[in-house]
């Protein structure tokens, strides 16, 4: 992007956050580096750097002159490019995020997730809430006064001000009725499904030989089918799935090489490769700025989800990677037979854990999540409430309460970590996918055969323009109408479900 | 390391200089990534995260405030202990370097060194010096002109200003007639061992699979020989062999697997252990801290190089090697009997290039560039005479001219990386190395068949606390003072050679 002579201020601020963008994707490769080959030994000194690097960012973002450079820049609108414009909205969004919380709470809050992220470990190793549940209650207080001096700054209520962070342009006006709407009509669906392929054959589990090394050479197949090149992408193993974001030209990530879980390993791998081709479009010209980076979680999340689950479940797709998978592996040919794969993907209703949730039931474990935060933040639900709230809540959505917590409030990472507000992007994602992949597969006829091919040209060719190259151009409900037509809602997902679960053929 | 209450000064200046530390760590790590495992095309994105490190750094350490800052740290001394004072001292000296230099002569020599490498990589490759000489003929006037501004802030001559950054308490005064000692000495000691090795036996080449997964086995016994675990250490594939530094707790580095060149490669992986035990022996109580640093840069090669010269090829070491190499790679017995081994790592006399030279023509190597660097800046020397110069030197040297400039003044990167007043610490850490391990021999027995057994405990119990444990808490001179009981001079690096190289028995 040019400098814009003729608005200083402008030009300040923009220096300022592109030096803070390098900075952010050197601490996500620090990151990376922690969870792939960093010798356990350095954790502490790791965790020292990754600090200084945030608090760094902090200092640029929030500098003492920020709000005048702001109030100067605004001044000299005519100087700047529209997108240079959209580059000022959005640098406001970020310094009014990082001014607003009063940094003494971000470190206090800093340094007990340090320690709750132990705490949760043994509590979900050993069950015992109550060891997870003490810091978790210093926690919340630290939520609400973050939360409550960010609603204040920003005009927001304040769990729309936590979602506003990651997920700019979300809001509970936005999401209540989308979830009212699922919660309504995902439980049935599920029992009706449940119910429909309870006279299919039982799977036969997959069969072969599922070493890392076959694993890993299948992941590369993957990665290239979904429109990755070995020059700018890589995958290593690490504990958990993620894609390296904000380095541009560096679209590599992780996933499991899961000898154990071998379907969740390979889903996993294209929920990643997703992630990474929204990083790999964005348009290098507006690299480390802020209006170049991704549009917010629930985006990013549509991207991942509709690689792996509106193209990664279809029969197209599947009917491609049925042989594939065959080839990688070895084993029973009838394992592999496009059949028992079909019924192994499409299988839905078992479990506990989200992570490993089929479509239907995923949203509402991101429902149950969300009811939850929303009455902790409020103050109508204490922590020590938590587990029996989970598990009442599992039963009227799920028709069953979780046999532990690490089956239950325990299972995951996000609030040891300090992440509030965070979850409902996992299921509007989901929501943005069904509606994106259900336009762009009317819109071209062609996706679907190339998928069949295990070519995502086409799919590439409909959504690159249209998401990826837009990067953060527009708000998020422009992204969205202007994309789909529509503004975001159930209604495709819902059309989806019944479309897949109850409509297409059932597996022989 | 406390906070000075009584100080604030100081303790502003400590914290600043430990978010640069974190971040300089963040900017090593970046870079291993971008020798090992970065996807190619990510290197522009790289090259702008680590110059946005690299100007935060800059910008902290030489902040507007600094110099009022240690004005007023300075008056205060009685508040601070003794090892704060060091560091006091520590870091000033950075600053010195930092704030004396204009930054946009910085700015200009970075934007210098990214095409210049290139012009030397193509320059190296067809011969042609010109090709390189354009852009290093721009580069001289800058190396002049950031010299001047050091020498006049910092009291020294311009060649010493220089050397000082990185070697901190070297001066041409110290250099000088170690050099010229070492220069009077060298040639005729050459020619006498290269006729003594006349009567011996050809080594007879090694043999075996070398193939990488061989070599990196054989690569982790000698780390954990030398005195790593797994815990903070460990070990990956780049062009060029480096440790990581700077990164307390990780204490990874990497080397040259590489099939062709055998020999070199075990060496390569001694010689970086031994940088790696520095960095991993320095006091985690001082992490972040300019006085926790290494001491400087011949220091640190003294390190490496007393594990990969003077131990490593210790009669007693290869005794112990030689049937661990016969074991990781098999092949014949003949070529792996101690006897060959030695033989073949003892061969003095042969090639051009400076990495892979002996212990004896090593030091030469350095004299030509250290003679020819001066001659440059004082610019005595103009860059397009410089292939002659080279040329006559080597001559005079080592009794042969370079056959072409990729074997002459092309054989290294530095110059191109812009680095200058940087060599001579590599024939000064071969002296400080000599120097070091008479002393630890004299003083412990035990050292020498401890190596015979594989065994470093003896060594690092010598040198730990000697060097490591004292990080940069007193000058180089002292360092050396109080380890070896004199100052540093070619004396006992002489001895040595004779000992080993005309002394000891010819293999059989």
């Amino acid at each position: 992007m040019s400098i814009a002579n003729d608005n200083r201020a402008y030009a300040a601020l923009n220096e300022r956050f592109a030096t803070a963008s390098k900075l952010s994707a050197a601490r996500y490769l620090l990151f990376w580096d922690s969870q792939t080959y960093m010798p356990k030994g350095a954790a502490w000194s790791r965790g020292e750097q990754l600090a200084a690097l945030e608090a760094t960012c902090t200092d640029l973002v929030a500098a003492p002159d920020a709000q005048e450079l702001f109030g100067h820049a605004g001044e000299a609108l005519d100087a700047l490019s529209p997108i240079e414009r959209a580059n000022l909205t959005e640098m406001r969004r970020v310094w009014g995020h990082q001014a607003a919380a009063p940094k003494e709470l971000l470190v206090e809050k800093a340094r007990l997730c340090a320690t709750l992220q132990g705490d949760w470990l043994a509590a979900k190793k050993s069950n015992d809430f109550a060891l997870f549940a003490k810091g978790f209650e210093q926690m919340m207080p630290l939520h609400r006064e973050i939360a409550a001096a960010k609603a204040e700054a920003l005009g927001l209520a304040p769990y729309d001000a936590l979602m506003d962070e990651v997920d700019p342009g979300l809001s509970t006006a936005l999401v209540d009725p989308i979830f009212d709407d699922l919660e309504k009509v995902l439980p049935d669906l599920l029992a009706e499904v449940i119910e429909r392929q309870a006279s299919w054959p039982d799977p036969v589990p997959f069969t072969g030989d599922f070493s890392p090394e076959r694993q890993r050479a299948l992941s590369y197949k993957l990665l290239e089918a979904v429109g990755h090149s070995l020059e700018n992408c890589r995958i290593d193993a690490a504990p958990h799935p993620f894609a390296l974001a904000g380095s541009p030209g560096d679209n590599r990530f992780t996933t499991r090489f899961d000898e154990d879980n071998i379907r969740f390993a390979i889903m996993a791998t294209l929920h990643e490769a997703g992630h990474a081709l929204y990083e790999a479009n964005l348009p290098r010209e507006l690299a480390f700025t802020p209006v170049g980076a991704a549009r917010g979680a629930t985006a990013h999340e549509s991207q991942s989800i509709m690689v792996e689950m509106q193209a990664g479940r279809s029969r197209e797709l599947l009917s491609w990677l049925a042989p594939q998978l065959h080839a990688a592996f070895g084993g029973d040919a009838g394992s592999w037979s496009l059949d028992n794969v079909l019924n192994t993907y499409r299988r839905v209703g078992a479990g506990y854990i989200r992570v490993e949730a089929d479509e239907i039931s995923y949203p509402l474990h991101i429902i149950l999540r969300y009811r939850i935060e929303r009455a902790l933040l409020s103050g109508d639900l204490a922590v020590a409430d938590l587990p029996g709230a989970w598990s009442e809540m599992s039963q009227a959505l799920f028709g069953r309460r979780p046999p532990d917590h690490a089956r239950g409030c325990l299972q995951d990472i996000h609030w040891a970590m300090g992440m509030f507000g965070y979850f409902p992007n996992y299921a509007l994602g989901e929501t943005f996918a069904a509606q994106l992949f259900e336009r762009a597969t009317a819109d071209d006829p062609d996706i679907r055969p190339g998928l069949a091919r295990g070519d995502f040209g086409p799919y590439r060719a409909w959504v690159a323009p249209r998401i990826h190259h837009r990067a953060s151009q527009v708000p998020f409900a422009t992204l969205v109408e202007e994309a789909t037509g529509a503004p975001l809602s159930a209604d495709a997902l819902k059309r989806h479900l019944r479309r897949r679960y109850l409509e297409e053929a059932a597996p022989l």
